[in-house]
């Protein structure tokens, strides 16, 4: 659909916007390697900001998996924030640098409701080549050091 | 679309379910009131919880204001969990407690990043009659007591 154009100051993550699909993988100490498809949709409203909502599903049955969902902000042409909402009961609030179309985050808060399961901490390098994006995720939970537990490659659709 | 069906630990929060449309009133001590439009979607995955996204407009001219997103939880049958991810910057925490087709939620946390205004704390009251919805969110931000901000009334149109 047509909508207003591009705030200029989010333009520098303009690479972000579209409809991406793919697959993963997904390991950690605590849990079994796991296969998933990934679909994620970001766009914008005109403002200076980038909404964007994933959802996955195992390779294995399609059952539905984990999904996000928040915006990512832009600070001065290269410092990255980045606010998500995750369905397990965490909030995650994170900063770092854009470089390019690479970007890298680190959270400066992690918080969650009294059920949810303990994240401490969670890293993301994204990085976007064309009409490809592959990105990786570290993440610290369960008491243990921060460790690798995400790793996907998508492929632009829509762009729209 | 025909989907999965809604999973039995989330149902007693299926009256939230559907897309929502509406308009509101905002004021604050430290703002001009204004009154704006709503649309707010709340959808499943099968999974317990429902996940919505939300944006408001101007009703003088239209332009794009706020927009939400994030999740609902619902822990043995009547304690509720939201998760949020806002596009200034925060990131809320909340819970609270459904009674028949009512929700009051406090948050217990808000998170931002580095350049966000402070907010401390939100509380939000919601209510659905059948086919209307109607909320209060008050908040207390930039140094202030908690105080009224938002109130609203959303009508249900598609149930999907």
């Amino acid at each position: 659909m047509d909508g207003p154009a591009l705030h200029p100051d989010i333009a520098p993550l303009g690479f972000l916007l579209g409809s991406w699909m793919g697959e993963g993988k997904g390991f950690y100490a605590t849990i079994s390697p796991f296969e998933y498809g990934e679909e994620l949709r970001v766009w914008h409203v005109g403002k200076p900001l980038l909404a964007f909502t994933q959802r996955t599903w195992s390779l294995d049955d399609g059952r539905p998996l984990h999904s996000e969902t928040g915006f990512w902000r832009l600070i001065d042409g290269s410092h990255v924030e980045l606010v998500v909402a995750h369905p397990n009961g965490h909030a995650e609030v994170a900063e770092g640098e854009l470089r390019g179309t690479s970007i890298s985050v680190a959270s400066i808060s992690m918080t969650k409701t009294s059920t949810a399961k303990p994240v401490d901490s969670i890293e993301r390098d994204i990085r976007v080549d064309g009409e490809t994006m592959s990105y990786d995720l570290r993440m610290a939970a369960m008491g243990r050091p921060l460790d690798g537990h995400l790793q996907a490659e998508l492929r632009l659709g829509a762009t729209h």
